[in-house]
């Protein structure tokens, strides 16, 4: 269209939100308490002046924009330099995730061919370690020690910080976050300077984080995790406080929250479950908390409306990597003042709907050409797209979102007709049986409700006439019991009769991944051989 | 850059807003109350369907995309479809201000090409009346009447709503609003679908209209006011309920309110007078309001102090249609919970702070080169530039942004140090005596502080020593009384004594722009005579 008139051209980097944050809450700080309980502090002003050193001394290096710069790193005010000073160089920042495996550690910084490494000292031995197998990183720079390698501060500090920002397109690509899937490699996602600034509007949204010039926020979970959930960018766009912790144990959590007036936790479930443990077995006062933050996997009810009944907003929001990484966010809806506290708990129990800019749709487990309707009751196969959305893995050789644009998130879910997201499974971890779909999540969660379980894990084992029939692997409490019995009426109290559990098996532990989470790969490896009595 | 692997390609257009709005909030309510009191009711899912029947009607018409579609209407839900149908049919809606004079009527409808214009039947003269003078406007269809041209809903009517939206770049136009200066003739500002997209991320945020499913709008500035600032493409991102009436006056808002829950009012300062006045008056009850946004002049510290005593959060915003409207907004800083009353209505009687995606400065109003320091003293002109900021007025032979894409604004502002806007006149307004500035806004604003005085102007008059001094013009309360003594003494308490006008005139009114703001250009024309006694 050839209409003379039209408004400004401007490229969304992250550098706009840096300068943003120097220049209109410059003063706003940044808190890092230490391994070691010493606290330091910086400002926005000073994390822009000193990502720009940074971007001098990756240029002294050689970086080129494009060039994958990587941290190994918790949670710290340096940490968040580094993420700027790398995507503001026009690099890719690489944020890798200490827990996972050798050889997944190995494969990712091969295959990303980080040229730079910044690491914490406590993950020196895991550098020694590996360093003779990453054979693209040249140079080794440690956040917090000089003993090693080159210490940050000296590093940048060798600069005078009077640099511009590297230009281009809000295309191109500025980090890059593998996620371990429980099979095969782990995949790159690689996001843009585009998707982080749209993600960002997007999440400072009251119905999404809520996050306001106000907030003090205190994010739990790992920088090195699914884009720090966005706060290192929609907290600069706003000039919010960010209060980072190297411990992240409930007391010394709540000591630090009330001397840095922290009222924004962002945490995954069981960072709540041991705060609220640790306020009710101590006595101690709440710390000064208006929102509660949750993600990576379901929220139990029970702890929704413990932190209501404290006055705490909780939001309750569903993503992955893939989706930059909030999708979907249990907010208030039109007439959730008119609710009691049962029905507020009900809205915030579900992953909530799709933000603006983001689109959901559940397809037909073995007809994916199926849409599935929004009814509440019909569960397939969930997908999404949008603007913040993953088209293709990092250097894979065709796009994972189909042509229509929709990524299928592995997850199994349904729709209510009012929008409501209700994930049930994993599509992998579903168990078949008769033609029928069993959910392993649901009957986890019955069984973990009983107070001497500490974990449950649902699998499917071959069945010469269901084809699949789930069986519970269930670990118990220190010192508390539970019978089979016991376990199986409480489950027939909860799902429908013929999801109900071939065998219950008491185990001493359950696999998991390097994430975390349950590896429900492992556990059917070590049940290959079991056979169901038929 | 070439590195495999990214994230989704989407083009950010009002269709995406429209497709979200009628999916996750089809049920919310946008409710329409007109001049006869009669109420009329549609959904987010209803303005969707109409709004495809009418890029069918659209289509069938001939309109192109860039085509222009123009609308001479007060706030109603047809109105509403209009925005959603001119912009999804890839046209260019125009929202012509019925308000304007014969003379600049006549000119943008032909300067815009207008090809359709639909209207509301109050218009009717006004259209019989400029109907010889447009000379592209090919139809006529009327909002609510069939008596004199198609109706609206016959129109679209006719269509199934069976219709794919325009595809296009997000770059480009989506709708054409001129501005009425006091000089020359009216310039348009033409928004693409990624700038209205994009203020309509910023505008929803917490310290902006902070708006969410729950919010029930009622906006009292009108459709054809700077892209309404921005709700009806906000409303829709969010789920919120919208509230259109035809008469503004405070009794019938407040019956309106009450019926219809509406938390949250939009309009000028003087909207929030009536109210207040009406409330106090007839000792009813405040409607259920949380959220007040005002712009479009300062608001009186008074007022807000008189809402905030009601409970209701104010927001206070400045921008132009140059700026999408919303540039600034006075949103609560970090240490807002901590200020006493006084302290916090000081913050919201300012302008406030840019907003992430927008960035201030002022230069000297005598050397435009000299960039001013941020030091809450130095008054000079505010330049803009940003996301949703303009470049060149629609069909404009050269950008109006300069190489830098600052915008001059024609404000004369200061900067305090925190980054808070103070407006303290319009360039051209300014009284310039003895080589140093005098706000004739501050004049005014102290003049106005008197119970007595309906509306005060101040403008310079030419004098032999000081090159200009100011005089205050002052149109007295019908029934009240007021000497010049009285305003010369309350001037003398607010403003330093070299800044006192010569004279002040008592006069039966003041001449207003086709906006309804004072008309200083006119005002100095009737006194262009006027000598000051030296």
């Amino acid at each position: 269209m050839n209409i003379l008139g039209a408004m400004q051209d401007w490229e969304m980097r992250t550098s706009l939100l840096i300068d943003h944050a120097a220049r209109e809450h410059g003063g706003r700080e940044i808190v890092t308490q230490w391994a070691d309980g010493s606290r330091t502090r910086t400002t926005w002003a000073g994390v822009r002046r000193d990502a720009l050193k940074m971007v001098q001394a990756l240029r002294r290096l050689g970086i080129a924009p494009g060039d994958r710069v990587a941290t190994l790193a918790m949670n710290h005010g340096r940490h968040l330099v580094a993420w700027y000073g790398a995507t503001g160089a026009g690099g890719i920042l690489h944020t890798i995730n200490p827990r996972l495996f050798d050889d997944q550690l190995d494969y990712i910084a091969n295959h990303a061919g980080d040229r730079v490494l910044i690491y914490d000292a406590a993950f020196q031995a895991l550098v020694d370690r590996m360093r003779p197998h990453w054979k693209t990183i040249e140079h080794y720079i440690c956040f917090d020690s000089g003993e090693h390698a080159l210490h940050f501060e000296d590093w940048i500090g060798a600069e005078d910080g009077d640099a511009e920002w590297a230009q281009g397109s809000e295309r191109d690509p500025c980090m890059l976050c593998y996620t371990s899937g429980t099979t095969g490699h782990p995949k790159g996602v690689l996001f843009e300077h585009r998707s982080n600034m749209l993600h960002t509007y997007a999440a400072i949204m009251p119905q999404c984080l809520d996050l306001d010039a106000r907030a003090a926020v205190l994010p739990v979970v790992p920088m090195f995790h699914a884009n720090n959930w966005g706060f290192p960018w929609a907290a600069a766009a706003v000039g919010a406080k960010l209060v980072y912790c190297a411990n992240n144990d409930a007391a010394t959590l709540c000591r630090l929250m009330h001397a840095e007036g922290v009222n924004y936790l962002a945490g995954v479930p069981t960072v709540w479950l041991a705060l609220l443990q640790h306020i009710e077995e101590t006595g101690q006062a709440m710390p000064p908390l208006t929102r509660a933050l949750t993600g990576g996997s379901a929220m139990p009810r029970a702890i929704i409306e413990r932190l209501m009944r404290h006055g705490i907003r909780v939001a309750h929001a569903w993503g992955m990597t893939e989706t930059s990484p909030i999708a979907t966010i249990a907010f208030e809806p039109a007439d959730y003042d008119d609710r009691d506290l049962d029905g507020q708990v009900a809205v915030k129990a579900l992953q909530g709907k799709a933000l603006f800019g983001i689109e959901l749709r559940t397809v037909d487990l073995d007809d994916p050409a199926r849409v599935l309707p929004r009814d509440g009751k019909s569960a397939g196969a969930l997908q999404v797209r949008g603007l913040w959305v993953i088209r293709r893995y990092f250097k894979a050789e065709q796009d994972t979102a189909d042509t229509d644009q929709w990524f299928d998130t592995g997850d199994v879910a349904m729709l209510h007709p009012d929008g409501t997201l209700q994930l049930t499974d994993r599509t992998k971890d579903v168990i078949k049986s008769g033609g029928e779909w069993i959910s392993s999540v649901e009957l986890e969660n019955c069984a973990v409700a009983h107070p001497a379980v500490a974990e449950a894990a649902a699998i499917g084992i071959p069945h010469p006439k269901w084809d699949e029939r789930p069986i519970l692997v269930v670990v118990k409490k220190p010192g508390m019991d539970v019978t089979v019995e016991e376990l199986r009426s409480l489950l027939a109290a909860g799902v429908a009769k013929w999801w109900l559990p071939d065998a219950i098996e008491f185990v001493d532990d359950i696999p998991h991944t390097g994430t975390g989470k349950i590896s429900k790969k492992d556990l059917r490896e070590r049940f290959g051989d079991y056979r169901l009595d038929v």
